[in-house]
C-alpha cells in the first residue's frame, strides 16, 4: 500500500459499492416510484443515526493527539448538527404531512441502525481522531456520489430533490474536500499494520452504509416492533 | 414496577424469548438434524462474541463504583476466559476434525455478531456496572434455560451434548444464580426512570440473542464474505 | 439544596474561592510586580491545559443525551479553539520575546497541569454532558471574576492587560451566561444524591484552580525537570 | 532503545528512583521512628488509590487486543481486590486502634491520590493494555524494592512488618515477575516512536510514587480538609 487516501479506501471495495450505487431504494428514489413510507422509516431512522454519528465525531475529537484534529472533528460535527440533523427533521415532518405511515420506524432503533451506531461509538471509544475518520468517510462519501448520480435522472419537482440538494451542494462538497485532505494527513503517519485495519473498518462501514439502505427498503424494524409494508 | 430483578426482566419481553425457545437451530440441536455447517459457523462466531463479552465484563468491572461491583463482574470475566472460551475452541476443532464446512463463518465478525457486540462495548462506555451486567444477562440466562430444555431430548451421544453439559452443570447454575443475586442487589438503587431504560436494554440483547441464532441457522455472513449453505 | 445552579456552587466553597481572590500571583499581576518568569511558566503550562480542557469538552459532547447538550459543550469548545488556545500561543510569545527565562514550564506538564487535566479526563470518561460542565465551570467563572477585579486596579498599558482583556468583554461575558444557563437547564434534573456528588466535584475542580496558581507562582515543575527560580 | 523491558525502563530514570529510596517516609520505617499518624494518612490515602488501581487494571483487561492480555491484567486485578485491599484495611484499623490520629486522610482523596488515580484512568482510556502495564509497573516494582531493603533492617516485631511481609514474599514476588514478563512480550512489538512515549508514562508514574510518599509523611491534604500534623 503505497499512500492512504479516501479515495484509495473507496476504490479498495468495489463490490460492496457496487451494491450501494444499485441499491433498490435508489433506484427507486431516481424513478420516483419509491414510496412515502420507505421513505419516511428511512428518514425516522437517519434521525437516530445522525445523532449518533454526530456524538462519534465528538468522541474523536476527545480522542485526538493535536489540536488542529481536534478542529477538523468539530467541523464534521457542526455540519451535521446544524445542517443535517435540522434538514432531516424538516423533511420528516413534510413527509409524515404529506400521509407517509408508520412501518415502525418510530418505535426506536432497528437492527442496522443499532449496529451501525454502535458499532461507529465502540470504534471510537477505542481509537484516535483517525479511527473516527475511517469510519465516518463511507457515509460521507457516499452520500455525495448517490446525489451527484441522482440529480442527473430525478424529476426536478421531486420529493427527493429537497433530500439530495444539500449534498450536491458546494457547501457539502467542500467539506467532504476537507474531510478528505485531512483524513489523509493523517493517514500519511499510520504504519502497515495499521493500513490494513484501517481498510477493513472503511469496509464494515461500507457494508452498513448498504445495510442501512436494505433495511430502510424493507422496513425492517425488530420483528417484535413491526409493522408489515402494505 | 415494584421490585428490577433479573427474574422480572425475564418475563417483561415474553414474545421476544419465545421465539428464541422456538428457534429451528436449537429445535433442530434437540432433534439432532443440524447441520455442522451451521454448528460450526455458530462456534466460529460465538468465539469472537465471547472474546468481547469478557471485555464488556472487565469495562463494567472498571466502571464499578464499589469493590464488591468489581468482584462480582471479574468472577463472570473469569467464568468466560477460564471456562467458556477454551471449551468453545475446543468444541469447534471437534466440528473441523468432524467434517464441518466453512460457511463464512472464520472470514471475520458476521453482521450480527458485530452488532450484537458493538452494543455491548457501546453500552458499557457509556454505562456502569448495573447498566453491563443488565446486557449481559439475556445470554447467560438463556443459554441455562435452553441447555436444561435440550437435555431432556437430545440423544445423550450428541455432540451436542458436550456444549449444553456445560451449561446444564452445577457450576455454571451457581454461577448464574450468584449474577441474578448480584443484580438485584444493585438494581435496587435504580430509580424509575433508570428502570424503564434498563428494561429496553435487556429487551434489546435478548432480541440480539434471537438475531445471533437468526445468523447461525442461516451462515449469514456480510454478502462480499459469503458462501452458500449446500 | 432547592435549586442546582452555577451560582450556588460558587458560593458553596468560600473558603476555596477566597484563597483564590488572594493569590499572590493575581496579586503581583495588580501591582505589576508579577514577574514575567512566572507569567511565562503560567501561560507554557495553561496552553498544556487548554487543550485538554477542549477535550473535555468533545468527550462531554461525545457523551451527552440530547442534541442540543452536543451543541452547548461545541459551543464551549469552539472559545478554546478558536480563542482562548490561539490568545494564549500569541501571548507566550510576546513573553519570550520580552526576556522571559524557562522556568521548566517548556519541560512538559508540571505536577498541577497533570493532576488537573487529569481529572477532567477521568471524570469525563466516567459521567455525561453534566459532569463535565460541573468540572469546567470554575476556570470559567474564575477567570471572568478575576480578570473584572483585576480590570479595575491594573495599569492600562500592562503586558497583563492584554490577557485580562478577552475575560471582561462582552463576548466573554455572554458565553459565561450562556455556559450557567445551560448548566441550570440539566441540573434541574439531578437527584438529590447527584448534586451532592457534583457540589464535591466542583469543589475539587476549584481546588485545582488554587493550585494551579500556586504552580505557576512558584514555577512548580517536577524535582527532576525543575529551573530554580532566580 | 534495543529492547523494553520492565529492568530497562526501572533504570532509565534514576534521579526519580533514587528519590524514591531515599524517602525520608521509608527511613523513618526502617528506624522505627515513623510517626503513626502519618502512616495512617497513608493507609487511608492507600485503599481509595487502589480501588482506582485496581479498575485501571480492569480497563487494561477491556482495551486489550488478545484474550491471553485480558488475563494478564486480570490477574493483577486478582491480588489487589483479593490480597491488598484487604489488607490495607484490616491494617488501617489496626493502626487506628493503636491510636493514630486522623491528620484528614479520612476527609476524601488528598491532592496526590486524586492526581495519580487520576492519571491512571486517563492514561487507560486514551490507550490499550501495554499503556495500563506501563503505568502501573512503578508502584508494583518500587514496592517489592522497598520491602527487600527495609526488611534487612526493620526490627522484626514492627508494625510495619506487617505492612511488608507481602511484598518481600513469594507470592508476590512470582506476580512482578510475571507482570515483568508479560510487559516484554507485549512491548516487543512496539516501535520506537511508542517506545519514548512509555518511557515518558513510566517516568511520570514514577514521579508520582515520590510525590505520594512525600503527601503521606507531610499528610498533605487539600488546604480547606487539613488537620495540621502534631
Amino acid at each position: 500500500m503505497s499512500e492512504l487516501t479516501a479515495e484509495w479506501l473507496r476504490k479498495s471495495c468495489p463490490q460492496i459499492w457496487d451494491s450501494l450505487h444499485d441499491h433498490p431504494f435508489l433506484r427507486e428514489m431516481a424513478t420516483g416510484t419509491l414510496s412515502l413510507d420507505r421513505f419516511r422509516f428511512y428518514l425516522e431512522q437517519d434521525t437516530m443515526y445522525l445523532r449518533e454519528y454526530a456524538k462519534c465525531m465528538a468522541l474523536g475529537a476527545a480522542r485526538a493527539a493535536r489540536v488542529d484534529e481536534v478542529a477538523w472533528l468539530r467541523d464534521s460535527l457542526d455540519n451535521i448538527v446544524d445542517n443535517e440533523l435540522p434538514r432531516n427533521e424538516q423533511l420528516l415532518q413534510r413527509v409524515i404531512d404529506l400521509g407517509a405511515a408508520d412501518r415502525g420506524g418510530s418505535r426506536g432503533m432497528a437492527p442496522t441502525t443499532l449496529a451501525y451506531t454502535s458499532f461507529l461509538t465502540a470504534t471510537a471509544y477505542r481509537g484516535d481522531a483517525l479511527d473516527v475518520m475511517t469510519v465516518i468517510l463511507p457515509c460521507a462519501i457516499s452520500y455525495r456520489e448517490i446525489a451527484l448520480e441522482l440529480v442527473e435522472v430525478i424529476a426536478p419537482d421531486s420529493l427527493y430533490t429537497a433530500w439530495m440538494e444539500f449534498f450536491v451542494g458546494d457547501f457539502y462538497g467542500e467539506r467532504l474536500r476537507q474531510m478528505q485532505a485531512n483524513f489523509a494527513e493523517l493517514a500519511a503517519r499510520a504504519d502497515d499494520s495499521r493500513r490494513g485495519f484501517l481498510r477493513e473498518q472503511f469496509a464494515t462501514a461500507s457494508r452498513l452504509e448498504v445495510a442501512f439502505w436494505d433495511m430502510a427498503y424493507g422496513c425492517r424494524q425488530w420483528p417484535d416492533l413491526a409493522v408489515p409494508v402494505g
